[in-house]
């Protein structure tokens, strides 16, 4: 009874995240764990709490009532136990969380709220209503060593009880250790760092370090490419529903040439003087997962020797092992064997905390003078303590090793599948970052579905595509989980 | 001795963000503690070891040399701890922080390498030397709320342990606490949000924002302005050197007025037809800390509601109550009393934790629709917990009560110096954000390293003035130390 009292009221000396629970999530949690018998003690406790404001925090003294209440009726241990953890994750209630999201919110995007997550362990989820999900989409790769992870949280812990910020410009020490370690995981001769905290953030910071290089500023982008939101970034995507509502449509910089097509890239490359070009090894969201021909990315280094253009590597999604071929592919480039001149790097970099970066050679970042840019976060302490312990356990976690091992056997399964499965349509991908054709939207939406009601979480589509983005430290038998439950939610469809 | 021997050889599941030391480093330590007695103590060891290179990391078999014979030699258990504890913050030695630093960062902005901090506490920070300083410029806000902050760690810690990160579109928990208690700081009817990681990042959304709204891309800047660094951020600020090799001089969509005239705006509002107006209420680092009038900013609102356009008011170094003229100032616009249309908050909005936002009012918001934006790190739950809990403290502490103070005790100190030293100009600032005229920059270097000497840290500077942005934590008997520090580095000028 005690977990639920510091659950309903808060411990600040223990939980400073937290707030007291509110009636209505109390009733919410009760309803998940003693499903029907839930209703008489909620209206029993209402009662005794005179009708109570479901949403405000309760108090001290509700909370006795309501603790010697719980206490009168039969509960087992395994029941006082969940209805504790369960308020402790989340004091507010599934529909206030709906509410205050779309009351408060701008809206940029589609809310994302059939499941409401409140604590992840390795690849998998739990959420307000106490069930666990298979987490097929990893935050866009930002958790790809795992939905939680102790060994960050307590690095960051120690981080911001020693010295919690330190501005750009100011020389420290977790920074050093970070660059001490990362050459080993870094393509050959990319070794200048300049930290950003978004992936949109550091590809705008990408193009202007081209643009001071090479002293031009048209830029050369590809058809299908996404590589973030700001001004810089959004200008060089292909979108136009991205580009157009921001006057970012024409900017009279950026030219859109085919991806996979030299022809396309050597026409832009004469007609606009263009010197400088930017690309997704693995094309992601608008081209549902398109890997770049070797022969094209061989021709295209070839045209900017040529051309003396230089090509930088959105490497935000792919890199970090998600699109390995081989063992040893920490970015899309290395399964190319090509080094590029500007590589944009974000993601799974901190295992959660924010943090990006742009890497280029020195000949590159040396035309970056003082006063050309300047951070107050870049690479700050907490962000170089999260990236060195990330970083080290992809390592040793053999982060690439297993996304080729869990690539070879999703693939294999899906092609067992299509032989009964007439549905599933043309595979596309590389390593952790794979799809296939379900024939229409509504299709996708039906067996997404019917992967949630079977546990696994899934968000990623484009158009009649279903995209999955796992952790790139998924196992074998978490494989095998989701090609189990994939298969039952295509079985329904094919019906 | 077990101490030393655990800051030699580093324990991972206790500091999984260290590594081992160096010996560089333990010679520097012994240095800074044991003095002129270090140098005979470092050779022998040096042969004991059979010199080990220098920046390697020290081995288990090394480190129980080391502990073996400084277990001989006459040590205090004064000098044993400090030892430990100085080798603890940093295994790695000044010299190769700085080496590294040159090596592999690129080179944006001028690096200061005086004071490399590795420690905090309130408002002072220690450096790889072990001397405390006091810190007047709280990394441009990001560490207002202490250079260390244990309950934003443990927050943190917590938060990590149970889910470290969720993409921007999937409804949480953790920002739903952050908006449930956050109405009480804002001004009236901003009540719309949009996180992002950085205040460039931040402007360059809020542009976004206004031109989705108003369906127009010209913008009215301010001379002396500075917003940040992205494409979209840099285009608004005035200093040509930033925008210039960047291609970001001539945009064709950004015109700049002069600051605290009215006419300059009218006529551009009249003759580019912009219907988007960006401001700092207080101009910084390009301006020398200068506030705008009242007269101009309520001719200035008057002027946007006769051309109807939306003013977006960049409060990310003034806001959280650093330029607070009365109790509850959180943001410089309360000071005129006046609620801009788009707002943009940041530094110390996450105490340390790198968080900011764009705020509007609901009928701009919504005019934003699903697609036009989206991040994978905006409004993550580690975000929003270390907002949380800053801006709770923010009130506890009473920030702008404080800040009211101190400028006052600052105002008064500095008019009382000035008396007696002629060196001393004109005073200009808000709040915490403050500076004075030395005539040259010659004069501000030599201040500023007088102030070093006597224990104060400051690194901000613009032409001929000195700049000061302390933590707005800072009591009133380290207003007194800076002010006693100040005159011992300006009688050292004035003789």
């Amino acid at each position: 009874m005690e977990t639920i009292k510091r659950a309903i009221i808060y411990d600040r000396s223990l939980n400073p995240e937290r707030t007291n629970a509110t009636f209505e999530r109390l009733a919410e949690v009760l309803e998940n764990v003693l499903n029907e018998q839930s209703a008489a003690h909620i209206s029993k406790l209402l009662d005794l709490l005179e009708q109570p404001n479901p949403r405000n925090q309760l108090n001290e003294k509700q909370a006795d009532k309501i603790i010697e209440y719980l206490d009168k009726i039969v509960l087992s241990r395994q029941q006082i136990q969940e209805i504790g953890e369960q308020l402790q994750l989340s004091e507010i209630s599934t529909a206030e969380a709906i509410d205050i999201h779309q009351q408060f919110k701008i809206p940029v995007s589609h809310p994302e709220e059939d499941i409401i997550p409140v604590q992840g362990k390795g690849c998998w989820i739990k959420d307000t209503k106490g069930k666990w999900y298979l987490d097929m989409d990893s935050n866009y790769s930002a958790t790809n060593l795992g939905m939680s992870n102790p060994e960050i949280a307590l690095g960051l812990y120690n981080q911001a009880n020693t010295l919690i910020s330190m501005k750009e410009d100011r020389i420290q020490i977790a920074r050093s250790r970070f660059l001490k370690e990362i050459h080993q995981m870094m393509p050959p001769g990319l070794d200048q760092f300049y930290w950003q905290n978004s992936g949109g953030e550091a590809v705008d910071k990408a193009l202007k370090i081209a643009k001071a290089y090479t002293g031009t500023t048209q830029v050369i982008a590809f058809k299908g490419g996404f590589h973030g939101r700001t001004h810089g970034a959004v200008a060089v995507t292909w979108n136009k529903k991205y580009r157009e509502p921001f006057g970012l449509d024409e900017t009279g910089w950026v030219h859109f040439a085919d991806f996979n097509d030299l022809n396309s890239v050597e026409t832009l490359l004469k007609t606009t003087g263009a010197k400088i070009i930017i690309l997704e090894m693995v094309q992601g969201e608008e081209a549902g997962n398109r890997p770049a021909t070797p022969e094209f990315v061989n021709g295209l280094w070839t045209l900017a020797k040529q051309y003396d253009a230089v090509i930088i590597d959105d490497e935000v999604q792919a890199g970090f092992g998600r699109t390995a071929v081989k063992q040893g592919d920490w970015f899309a480039c290395m399964s190319y064997d090509l080094v590029p001149d500007i590589m944009v790097i974000g993601k799974s970099f901190g295992g959660g905390y924010p943090v990006t970066a742009v890497v280029t050679k020195k000949k590159i970042g040396s035309k970056m003078k003082y006063g050309y840019d300047g951070s107050t976060f870049g690479g700050n302490p907490m962000a170089m303590t999260a990236t060195l312990i990330a970083t080290r356990q992809m390592r040793e976690k053999d982060v690439t090793g297993n996304v080729v091992a869990r690539a070879k056997q999703i693939k294999s399964g899906i092609r067992t599948l299509r032989e009964t499965y007439s549905i599933i349509g043309t595979y596309s991908g590389r390593g952790l970052m794979f799809g296939f054709d379900l024939g229409s939207a509504e299709n996708v939406q039906k067996v997404q579905s019917g992967l949630r009601e079977n546990g696994v979480k899934v968000s990623l589509s484009s158009g009649s595509m279903i995209r999955f983005l796992p952790l790139t430290i998924m196992s074998k038998g978490e494989t095998d989980f989701f090609l189990k439950q994939l298969e039952k939610s295509i079985k329904i469809l094919d019906s």
